[in-house]
């Protein structure tokens, strides 16, 4: 059987389910003006005969990728904007951004957004699109890849996540794990023994790995993990600066700070600055990120690089691909990180001031 | 007479232009399928008659705002799509970002992109369109505004500019010149005398303004302009470490420097420490932006703030405006800066290694 013949029409659906070409098309489009029923029978033959719209899409693409934020509040995300805006531009399509700032009426108004202009595919940064936004999109044929993705333990925080979301939607993110552990070995490696932890939220699957990284390295040099040197934060500036503030307070504080985000990492940088330690002298610092600033800092910061641009580019080309009815052969893609040692890490030396264990 | 009645059909201008109405639409479109003359004789009664697009618009409307960079390489551009993402989000429009790497091919796939989706404005950052891209928008009806926009004096770098564009298009700014006075008031209230400044792109207007506010303080203090402490930057982070170098290796260097832009100033901060310079000890650092990394350096950033997100803000406002046929008492508006004192500068001491005079 050829491509052509396997090619499934509006018209055969509508006649396998006993509607009109118009209602099926209402369907696709995810029009309301349908009853429930009708929508249910129909969108179970668009799925059983694997319907695809090659022939309403290629004239009427949308030529718009959207990217959803939660909130356009750090410098990471001008970098994978212009990873997605880079591909997106090669393929001949726009770059919608959006922040919904965790709140389902602007996520509604998003939505509504979209359907009167119609999209690609989206791309949610650090989220997933809620049960009934998905449904939406489903129905709109509107593939989705999710950069960064909340996690997906399945006892974790998000019981309420849909199985099927859980399960079938593409993700792309960056090797946290290894990067995790490559910063706390490179502190060992530098004689450190009390290495505070300053984590990342805990909803989010990179931050679990940066953390279970950062367990696997002490575990391995035979280091015992003690949990009053692990301090949440949530990736910014402010919460690294409260945290590091409660790790140099500490009766028996560390001797270097593992901060799993650059922006926290330079909050450490200032709360160590106001007790008059200096880095790298008295206060080793490693970041996680490798964003413009880290390399600006003072002293520069050795934090681990992700490829937050090809990150990016990676869930454009994902989305485009997914939009073409292509199928993906590895829905769940991390590209590598990098250890970038420059100057806010050093050895223990007599100069640490409270340096024992 | 009431709205209506002045209401100007399309059927109207064919009737007047003597052809058809869709030859009128193709105009409207800007579709090139139309002979120069025709195109030339309709939009003239187009404009005589003030037609304005509301039948087709108001459901046509295309929801989308596009901003356009030369390059989404800096933290400032977030810091502008928030500003406009939100306002744009609250009108029931999505922002599309785009990058176009000051490259005509760019820009022409761009506009390709714009017309296969339509749009209801679009904003520029630090650029103007050119003056094709420029006529292609007006033929569409989309309107135009610039953030921050190349020089406008008459015999500045870009004589080329069409004069419709440069009397014509609303801008949105900051009071940079204001901004650049009050920096540098501030470090002539501390006692420094040998104040360097690092300037940004000679073609942007901003860049010129920070520059003369700069002057006209010296100025005013009666301190002669040496006009080998002002350096040439390019507002980026490794121009300012460059330029904060000369500044520093000057037989008789500076005791303060003004960058005019945060990421100079971070480039400065390291030419100081590579130099055993401390700040603002041995010497006192200003920049201009208020990043968010200007609050987390070490020290603490003197800068001014320009509200960038306001600015975004302004910006889709006016395109919405103009958008839906509005005219603009206020063309060009620039948005208070703020001088931010924090830590990075001091008054000229004994412990200033090179003083000066």
């Amino acid at each position: 059987m050829s491509a052509d013949e396997r090619r499934v029409t509006i018209a055969a659906i509508a006649d396998a389910a006993g509607v009109s070409v118009p209602t099926v098309s209402r369907v696709l489009n995810g029009r309301a003006d349908v009853s429930t029923a009708t929508r249910e029978r129909v969108e179970q033959l668009l799925r059983d005969r694997g319907y695809r719209r090659r022939n309403s899409r290629q004239p009427g693409r949308a030529q718009i990728l959207d990217v959803v934020f939660d909130a356009l509040d750090s410098p990471w995300a001008v970098e994978l904007i212009r990873g997605v805006a880079d591909v997106a531009h090669a393929a001949g399509a726009g770059t919608v951004v959006s922040a919904v700032h965790q709140d389902e009426t602007a996520t509604r108004q998003w939505l509504r957004n979209l359907r009167s202009r119609t999209c690609d595919g989206v791309i949610f940064v650090l989220a997933e699109p809620s049960a009934p936004i998905h449904t939406q999109l489903r129905r709109l044929h509107i593939p989705v890849v999710v950069i960064d993705p909340p996690s997906n333990h399945p006892a974790a925080v998000r019981p309420t996540l849909p199985a099927a979301l859980a399960a079938g939607v593409a993700t792309v993110g960056a090797t946290n794990w290894a990067g995790g552990l490559s910063a706390t070995e490179h502190l060992i490696a530098l004689g450190h023994r009390r290495i505070g932890l300053i984590a990342g939220p805990r909803a989010l699957s990179c931050s679990r790995a940066r953390l279970d990284g950062y367990r696997a390295a002490l575990a391995a040099a035979g280091i015992g993990l003690d949990a009053g040197l692990v301090v949440q934060g949530d990736f910014q500036h402010e919460s690294g600066y409260v945290a590091g503030g409660r790790l140099l307070d500490l009766a028996e504080p560390p001797t270097a700070v593992f901060a799993t985000s650059d922006q926290m990492a330079l909050g450490v940088y200032e709360a160590a600055r106001r007790r008059g330690l200096r880095v790298p002298a008295d206060l080793s610092v490693a970041g996680f990120d490798d964003l413009p600033e880290a390399r600006w800092s003072a002293p520069p910061l050795t934090t681990v690089r992700q490829p937050l641009a090809e990150m990016g580019g990676l869930a454009a080309h994902t989305v485009l691909r997914l939009a073409r009815g292509e199928t993906l052969q590895a829905p769940r893609v991390e590209l590598a990180t990098e250890l970038v040692v420059r100057h806010s890490t050093a050895p223990v030396t007599s100069r640490s001031p409270r340096s024992g264990r």
